[in-house]
């Protein structure tokens, strides 16, 4: 009882009682790591939680940091890795294993699904939607359904099983988006679907299955729901006041300041001020643009460095943690040029969503947006310096 | 490449290659287990994916059964459960390791914060609401946060360390169905609250961090979004129709039959049609009633019932699984007695929401409702036998 400290009656906080709790923060750091996030979340004082609203979304957050104070907080998870396979369909050699590609960078003179490529794209063999030349609809009283048409596809990120972008040359980071933007661009002409979103998802607890590092691509026959909220909260802003509510986040966080971690020439890094996550972060081009579809030659390698940096201050800050990203863009055929600003999210799985959240839609948040940004910013500085 | 199996070419599906995907279906299986789930499904025909979108919440999933298809669908995960502690918090002789009870069953002539007790309640310690008199705002430019107000609290299921719902004597089940209300019913009266949530997390990859069986209580002062979306598709359904939307699938689950799972006099336990999940499960009161307070003491029985033979189906069917489960009510304040009507929603955890449900809102599901269902029904209609 003494190890764990006992309660002290009244209104006392920040003991470090093991919590019976929804949200809990996992770090897959390393002691090391652990005793560094610790010390320096520590400097943070105790306080009242907040509920803080998302400006875009009208998104709901609880705010609570003294669920982070416990001792075990940044050293509980173990590390959960992808499990390697004896043949990697995605490593050079294994073109066969995959369905055939639909876009590659390869060296001249080499055929299609053979070696000699550095960036490889394929349909996801489990896709779940798939290119149908006719939709079905199917009823059955109020039970309705219809048939999942769209695409899904594997973007491999180079040859080399075991480099994740944080590990990759500058100049094949352009390569992978330079193939995110082809591939968003053949879709976006389909006249059957509505929406594409690219993604990553990185490690076993954020549900990559294969480890050789890929990219994917949905492409959808609807407007997601995401996007009918983020639309419905821009067009509210821009009704109420003339301009995008993307343009107007992005400059309300430069003054502020507390919450950007990373500028470059186009691109600003920020953690979002109603972060739904440990570490969640947010890159966005400054110039005001709808479509990821429309990113020009000049920003590729902005938004490459962007990118690369920030996913090497996660992988060096935070001991490789897992994570989802998705580039959010505007839907296909909206008229929403002026409404809507396309920009990456980044969401840590240092956190489990669990009954609180799945139940009322609200995110409990145990770690401060702007301490968050403090420890991001001050890694990425170094890397940004030792790269340059 | 042989043990993989080789792509096919041309539009083959049902291969059981790998997948790069979003959605990873896990069963925390043992190999016994997984063997009569894989089996029970692979009678399952393949098809193309279909897209199903909810009466109520207008959400929309994508059943993608083809994702579960492959061997290590049903074994891969480990089993990952809750570290044991020196000392629980929970157990009796440790009571003042937890704030002070808010509520006690106990025997006669037993001290408040002593044992003595079979159901005990304690304020979480890792409150992300706190009850405090005067709710602030804190205004800064468009960032606007305000004191997160609201009581949490800790439902102790039992003494027993060990014993989780499923394992415990029926008249204990009503009992820990007898706190929910009282408490439920406690924090109804404060002006102050707009919403009550009970909830449960089960294993560490649903959020539970500690072992000994305990359920959760959140009463908020805002409504949560999940509500204010059920309240719309309520509220659209009842003007054109003129009937509970909840009523009205409950009739329409009831003449399909297929995703019908389990019925006793007052309750029926279903698969919703467009479960985000494999082996989502609600229980749903067959008398309209919007508030879960309002449960009447001849419903007590039939409900703690309904719960314990659910429960008891994923814990011998599924071999123990992660889950939340969650009560949905209505808002304390809300005139929506016609349209409301209380609920329990449980959502085991044997799939990864990755980027895809992240950045879009879709979940995808890789188990068919009408087959989850039929494999509980099955399950449970042992279990009733047994237990009668």
């Amino acid at each position: 009882m003494a190890r764990l400290g006992g309660f002290q009656g009244g209104r006392t906080r920040c003991l470090e009682n093991p919590p019976a709790d929804t949200s809990t923060f996992r770090a897959d750091g390393d002691n090391e790591n652990s005793r560094i996030v610790q010390a320096f979340f520590s400097q943070e004082l105790c306080g009242l939680p907040q509920l803080r609203q998302d400006l875009i979304t009208g998104r709901w957050v609880a705010v609570a940091t003294e669920r982070a104070r416990r001792p075990d907080s940044f050293t509980q998870a173990a590390k959960e890795s992808v499990a390697a396979r004896d043949v990697c369909p995605f490593c050079p050699g294994h073109e066969t294993m995959t369905p055939p590609e639909v876009l590659a960078y390869r060296a001249a003179g080499t055929a299609p699904n053979t070696p000699g490529w550095w960036v490889r794209v394929v349909p996801n063999l489990y896709a779940a939607f798939r290119l149908e030349p006719d939709g079905q609809e199917h009823q059955d009283g109020r039970f309705w359904q219809r048939d999942a048409i769209g695409a899904c596809e594997v973007l491999i990120s180079s040859p080399d099983h075991r480099a994740t972008t944080p590990l990759l040359p500058r100049r094949q980071v352009e390569e992978i988006v330079q193939s995110y933007v082809d591939r968003y661009r053949q879709h976006a002409q389909n006249p059957a679907l509505e929406h594409v979103l690219v993604l990553y998802n990185h490690g076993r607890p954020a549900g990559a299955s294969l480890e050789h590092p890929h990219s994917q691509l949905y492409a959808v026959s609807l407007i997601p729901p995401s996007f009918l909220d983020e639309l419905a909260g821009a067009r509210r802003f821009h009704e109420a006041d003339g301009e995008c509510v993307f343009c107007r986040t992005l400059e309300d966080e430069r003054q502020a300041g507390a919450r950007v971690i990373f500028e470059n020439e186009a691109f600003t890094v920020f953690a979002p001020y109603a972060a739904r996550t440990p570490f969640e972060t947010w890159i966005m081009p400054r110039r005001h643009c709808a479509s990821f579809g429309d990113l020009e030659a000049n920003e590729k390698p902005a938004f490459a460095e962007a990118l690369q940096l920030t996913l090497k201050g996660f992988y060096e800050g935070l001991n490789d943690p897992p994570f989802n990203y998705y580039i959010h863009s505007a839907p296909l055929k909206a008229d929403v040029s002026n409404l809507y600003h396309w920009h990456l999210e980044l969401i840590p799985k240092l956190s489990t969503a669990a009954g609180f959240e799945l139940g009322t839609g609200i995110w409990i948040n145990v770690v401060k947006p702007e301490d968050s940004a403090a420890f991001l910013r001050e890694r990425i500085q170094k890397e940004a310096a030792q790269m340059a």
